[in-house]
């Protein structure tokens, strides 16, 4: 592993208090050439799905040999496992609660290690608190990964298991595809499940949410001001958008409203 | 030009998501070196004015040789041009909206690009996604600026002209200077695009707003808790605040609202 | 001193607008190796106790040689002093307003010094606006000391003395100890005042607040869905939870609430 110095931090810490700060002067307090990036930390508390959305779809934009934590943990201090897994030149660290499924199930052979805290006497970790392992275990391990003092294989047993993820992946059938609406963003536009690979062949992908059927355009400024539309991403996922305006307010949908994509309009 | 590596963001991206994130990601996936500062992200959705306000009265405090990306951008994907200036030791990119009009407008010979894609072949750009250019276009460019590896005349055509700004100036006769409220502060404090240099000459500075005759002191503890100021603030401008309050809350007046400026109390 | 280059700041600037990032840009202006960390930007306006308490429990996670500034700062441009202050290893700089009381009051021998604009002329800051310290001297101190150019006994003379915190102090008696909540996180979990030493010798803590009697345990995980509980949090204070849910939401309560700890139920 050529490691970057990059470490992300997707959190559900949201914007108060000091908690990610203190993780990162824990990671420059053992290596202070580390480059710690906030990838997002407005995670709706203890809802892994989302997490794990956003750092399968993100972390190939950040350099190769770059680790990626991620913490949405309601199970912190508990017997819950935490995760240690390479895959296409990157790390990724979170507690085994369904967080990197996403991720892991449609990796082509990715390692998995499951962290073993008694093997890392070397690192000198002070005695885990038992409500902040952001703090008190993965950053330290971040960090001596990160600076190249540490093995991933040291880190812990080899595992090819992990929890499965929280949502069902979309359904599809002949024409159709039924999906989730995963997140939605600061301008009210509706981020879903639905890979563009699942509607590749659609000669007229139309999306049908809370009772709207919507074309499917380009961008944004294609459709009128005050439309809905329909769009492929940038992260390759089916968004339902408003020209100039907030889907999410327009159509009254968020986090968990089922999406459903058809080829053609429904009569 | 001698690049101090720092690179600026302006956006109305909000603090959710791995937006901002993803463009750093690229950057220092390309110039591990360079510093990527998050200017401000809560600019109004698809409202420029706020980040050309921003932008001009807050570059001058970044080192000289810094880039400054702006993006607010509801034209995404269509054929809006991008503009790349340099002004005053110090470059600024963003969509050709009208947002960068707030500092070009005033600048002495500031010298302005059309970004041409074409042209920049030599950076390997992956082909642009329709609706996320900050992290296509905007980052990657800015990357190879920062490194030094990309000469700003190279980027495009020299331009003389750009899109006006979306407001208009302040309204300047003998004694009174009409304005317009830019931005509200997380106090409350409403900060106006009336300059220092508009009021100058009054011998007794005095806001009109909202019904409120307001007198103009030096800073907020020298009201009476509960009062209503105007100041000159630390940005230029005159600034109405409400000492140990919220000027917004207190006079129900936001982004938009009508400030004018007079010399001494109308009866 | 070793300094780290580390620079963190805690501000009740919230997440709008160019406040931090301009403090960031005039000391990398300064000083390019230093690295400025966000602490907490979402302190209550002009509320110094939470900054104080925050800075107190979180400075030891950085670098040894870091340089923490707290600004929140209602007196700005009056004639409050401003304090510089050395202890275990670690730089404060805050408005003497009470501020850092919670951390000096308990300290063991700190140096403190009033800082001295008038000795700092080799430093060649412009005039200070009379509204925003953080930019015009915090700043530049911060990236002049951190680079090694400005010996902390220069910064003016040695005190004694500062203003008192605004909060008491627990109130501590055989069996009960009688505390504030201080700030609430985003998850709704309250964070209290009372130090984990104060409660050390209780052989079954319970916790009183509005109207509740909660029970002490490790881990969110540990009390069942819903439930309320009690718990010596990752900073070493009592934190009132909600197992799955938000406590200030659950029991109504928020920032200045009592809260008291008993030794066993009450009847």
């Amino acid at each position: 592993m050529h490691w970057s110095g990059v470490i992300t931090m997707t959190t559900d810490f949201g914007h108060k208090g000091p908690f990610a700060a203190v993780m990162r002067g824990v990671i420059l307090s053992r290596n202070p050439n580390a480059q710690v990036i906030d990838l997002a930390h407005d995670i709706p508390p203890q809802w892994p799905p989302e997490a794990g959305f956003w750092i399968s779809r993100a972390y190939m934009y950040f350099p190769r040999g770059s680790i990626h934590l991620a913490i949405v943990d309601p199970g912190v201090g508990t017997e819950r496992d935490i995760l240690v897994a390479e895959y296409d030149g990157h790390v990724f660290i979170a507690p085994d609660n369904g967080l990197l499924a996403p991720l892991l199930d449609k990796a082509d052979e990715p390692k998995v290690w499951c962290l073993d805290i008694d093997r890392l006497a070397s690192l000198n970790l002070a005695q885990p608190s038992d409500t902040f392992h952001g703090r008190d275990i993965f950053a330290p391990v971040a960090a001596e990964l990160a600076a190249g003092r540490l093995p991933l294989a040291a880190l812990g047993n080899s595992v090819n298991e992990w929890t499965p993820g929280w949502l069902d992946e979309p359904e599809i059938s002949p024409g159709k595809v039924a999906g989730t609406i995963i997140t939605v963003d600061a301008f009210g536009n509706l981020f879903s499940n639905i890979d563009k690979s699942m509607i590749a062949e659609f000669r007229e992908p139309v999306a049908h949410i809370a009772g709207h059927q919507i074309p499917t355009l380009t961008t944004y400024g294609r459709a009128k001001p005050g439309d809905l539309l329909a769009l492929i991403n940038s992260f390759g996922v089916v968004e339902i958008a408003k020209s100039e305006g907030s889907a999410a307010t327009g159509i009254g949908s968020e986090r968990g409203a089922p999406l459903i994509m058809t080829d053609g309009y429904s009569t």
